[in-house]
């Protein structure tokens, strides 16, 4: 980033119905990555440094409105009702910005593959004279958007709509993006003179560029990659941005050094962190506040989120670590077993068929197959704790809050409901009967019943 | 669909052998999208109305003769023995059609991705005066297909084979899928002037079309995109096939308003209804028979067939739900859980590592982690139904036929086999018993054994 | 495989850095199929007959060293120190195959794809009299690579790095692979004369050729396509590799009769038999060592290692078969099953939560949902082996050592240790027990600690 000569806001303009999404959550609560479109926006504009970010909301928007006031307090809503236009969104936020002695941003909430890197160009421009700085970006096939019109310099004389561009107009390939800054007082003073008299009867947010032009000032264009400005209006476009977002961070952590056997088949939350030399096998799911260090191996079809996995232990397949797990170097987690709020020590392993919640498990010990912490009574969660070395016998169940201590055994198919002392043997079971030809007398009595 | 002047019937020609398949098999039972090859063929037939289908089915095919006679009955079934050309197969089925007073279809039981839509222009073709009605397709690179060569108002004039075609018609774009159609009478009529002396020594019935025109009755050609006549001779062709259905169908769900993060890792079922609204994580897996209501969340690794999940529940990851599983608003069935013919009620949970068959939930009720309902005694399903409210301890068996009543209790690690009052609590569990200091003796023992 | 008129050697370079992977793992012990490049590398020369195969190593790269002696033999190691190029790297081979009396192949360990049967033209040249034989390829874009300057009758002239190529000579698309193949004498020679006068300070084993050459020794170039020369320099090329064989291994697959829905979904190891007729759902895992009869079914999410299926048995969806699982015909390994060193009996079924680790299951035994052998003391695996025909109650616990007879039946929830006769019912439960009312005094009580 440059240096900041100047304060930074920026506007987010979330108001949009997004009909076409077709779903009862509002378009920009939509994830992509594990992250709402409407964080993704908020992130950028925090990355850019801006101190004020004011997301512009629809009236009937309520979900949206609780979300920016959770995160940003209520100053960072403003509401836009009736919905008439880009332009007539982006004034919502005048009262918010009043008195605002820096640049302003205008960016949207359903963006998401827009990064702070890509826009900080634009107060590049400003920081060099530009008044008023627009994104810009080379289209493929440029014959749905509104073409930048430029002159020397890279100034941009105006903006022509597609329907309304000449012959040579539409031979231009630099789009709007509709991202653009400008100082505070002077946006929201070429804004007020916006019109909306056309077709539509909205005011748009792009007007300003023709006013800054009669008006004299310098208006500039600054361009990204036309993949960053994919936007999301259906199921289709969102999925497509999920995609792109995991094609790009798959890249990034295979450029940092993690193997994966089949990347199309991992799928990275916005804050996965992966080391150098840690191995991802197919088909791996990442929620989000995901840490795995180097060494450590993730099985096929295993799915983590909020965990931290350390150096050289083995997850999977089929682990399912969740929230509050903690796996310690050289810990082993296998199929079918799902850690929540358990501290693994190193080289602990629980392999098989268990259900680790709330509590820890000491360095070493080893978890048999089928056990299950016990932790909830229909209204509390309570803890286990499991000693260093200690040796749980299969299908057990851990009564919580219990304690095992260090270097215990105890007998498969225990229940478990008092502490154990160290290395003492715990047994809760009763005798094995038998009943001779019994079996063979039972087989008998059925076959009669069904006659055969 | 237009109103139907005449009745309908369709003949489908299935009597291929598909030995590139290399599959002991028969081609046409070779599923897409959770449904057999042939049982599309029907499908698009019964689409169009067809008041009587005929499938032709080789001599040996009889897995391919029980699965048509099941559906359609002993009249749906046409032999054709020895295996001598399309046109031979189609007078297989003239007996079963004799007297038939409509239009008849001839289509195919390997191109799964034809429908109904696609076919009823031949239909259109006929009411406007055709006598003979054949689907073609324009080919991106024809060089392989019989081209249709037109006249003056779409008639077909001949159709010409790849290897027969002069320089001009090779360069004919438009091409024949084999699929036509005619007045009953006629077809047979024109198919029993066909005559075998060609290389193959077959009758063919695109020879019908030479046949119409030399005795001037109209013949006209209606088109459908290249891609619905994607035919299967090969493992290869039905992965392709699949892969086309897939596509399409998560496509026609995204924009109905489902919401799917990564869809090309969705695999859905010819009859699978997701409502709007729904969320579906990735690699979920949908066999047949699945119901989703809106709001519900299907997360990753998940299972599902002949079941329904209704608003709002929440499934997965690793939810196995298997037929007759009936999953309540708001329910929650988790990680490494199987349910099987089992109504579970609004709100009720089954977090971890169970097995829920035969018998209902209770709203509100929550199963215990490793919790197994004991269904079978090796001849007999019995049910385990357990009231609302009740909490299941972890672990627990619940030898069926028994009941739990609302309210109930049952300790963590018990086998439940008499029948709970509500509001009780239920134990089945020993004493717990330790041996101070066993497990370091044991260890020492151990490792003296192995001398270290 | 032509006749082999002389034997023939390799000289296998894999002192690379492999810097980019950054990976702690050396760049040529990444797997490809579930099998080290390197070891790919070497089955090529295995597959081509080579006698002796050397394996060139950098200094410090012991884990390499390691391995490569584990399976050749310490005289299949040679170290270059320092590394000074590929022409050195040959020469530190001179020692392990000096006398050699017949051909020399230079191949590469970062190079997967190429098959024995790519290369063994090479050895057809040299039948043919050509003295030095080079591979290589037709580049759709050549500008990186090294180009073959060809004169008569395919007679390699020179070749020209890209960066020395005139204009008539960057057009030719013929480029190197590095590959070639001279007699041991010869190669050697002419290796002593090559110079390190050029930017790097390198002794390049391209220059061979030119010396060859100059010395009037017939030099020629064979042709293999382009994608088998995928070389790995980065964890993303890693995984382009992986992918270029998966493909081409679903491919083979299918030819040979498999059927896959999602072929893209399923990964194969380099070892992996299935017999025509299997059925391969989506999202299955094969690790190395795995084989599968016919007419077997793989459900979605499973996962297997080194086991066999026989003819007709059901595994998944979600069964992780482990090392020396022997699953006998038309046996059920269901969901959230592992199965470990275990022969599974014909018709035998474990369908619901299982670990079945050491031991045997009789043919047509039932194993109920949750059973767990429980094989671990903590210091010594055991065995458990249940009869022919015995039915094991749900949520079981058998303490291995132990034995269920044919037959026998075993109550659900019991924890077993000692043998059970044949036909037997064997039992470990205590009284359930009921307190009235409990569960309501329980919940008021909670509810007024909780003050609602």
């Amino acid at each position: 980033m440059t240096a900041q000569a100047r304060p930074r806001a920026a506007v987010i303009l979330a108001a949009g119905q997004g009909t076409r999404m077709k779903s009862p959550l509002h378009k920009v609560l939509h994830p992509v990555g594990g992250r709402t479109m409407l964080d993704w926006a908020i992130d950028a504009a925090e990355g850019l440094g801006c101190e004020k970010i004011v997301v512009v909301v629809g009236a009937q928007a309520e979900a949206v409105w609780r979300h920016v006031e959770k995160r940003l307090g209520a100053g960072g809503v403003a509401v836009q009702d009736p919905p008439l236009g880009t332009g007539h969104a982006v004034l919502a936020a005048r009262e918010a910005l009043a008195g605002f002695p820096g640049d302003v941003l205008v960016n949207y909430a359903d963006g998401p593959s827009l990064t702070a890197a890509d826009i900080e160009p634009l107060f590049g421009l400003r920081a060099a004279g530009a008044e008023v700085a627009v994104l810009g970006f080379e289209a493929a096939d440029p014959s749905a958007y509104g073409r930048l019109i430029l002159g020397e310099g890279d100034r941009l004389m105006k903006i022509v709509e597609a329907k309304d561009a000449s012959e040579a107009e539409r031979a231009v390939k630099a789009c709007n993006s509709g991202v653009l800054a400008a100082p505070a007082g002077r946006l929201f003073e070429l804004l007020a003179q916006v019109r909306n008299d056309n077709a539509k009867g909205e005011y748009y947010l792009t007007d300003v560029v023709g006013l800054a032009n009669a008006a004299g000032l310098s208006v500039r264009a600054a361009f990204a990659p036309e993949e960053v400005f994919q936007g999301v209006n259906s199921q289709a476009e969102l999925a497509a941005a999920e995609a792109a977002f995991q094609r790009r961070r798959r890249g990034e952590l295979m450029a940092a050094g993690v193997t994966m056997t089949a990347p199309e088949t991992v799928f990275l939350a916005w804050d996965t962190q992966i080391a150098a030399g840690a191995m991802i096998e197919p088909n791996v799911v990442f929620a989000p506040g995901v840490v795995v260090e180097g060494g450590a191996v993730i099985r096929a079809f295993s799915h983590l989120e909020g965990c931290i996995v350390r150096a050289g232990a083995l997850i999977g397949p089929y682990a399912r670590l969740r929230p509050g797990a903690d796996i310690g170097e050289e810990a082993h987690i296998g199929n079918f077993v799902e850690v929540k709020k358990v501290k693994v020590g190193p080289g602990a392993k629980a392999n098989h068929l268990s259900y680790l919640g709330d509590g820890s498990v000491g360095a070493k010990a080893n978890i048999g197959a089928g056990t299950i912490f016990c932790n909830y009574d229909g209204f509390d969660k309570f803890e286990t704790h499991i000693g260093e070395n200690a040796f749980i016998g299969s299908n057990s169940s851990l009564v919580a809050p219990v304690r095992i201590g260090a270097g215990a055994y105890t007998g498969s198919g225990s229940v478990l409901t008092r502490d154990v002392a160290p290395n003492a043997l715990a047994l809760e079971r009763g005798q094995q009967t038998e009943k001779a030809g019994w079996a063979e007398q039972f087989r008998a009595r059925k076959r009669a019943a069904k006659g055969r």
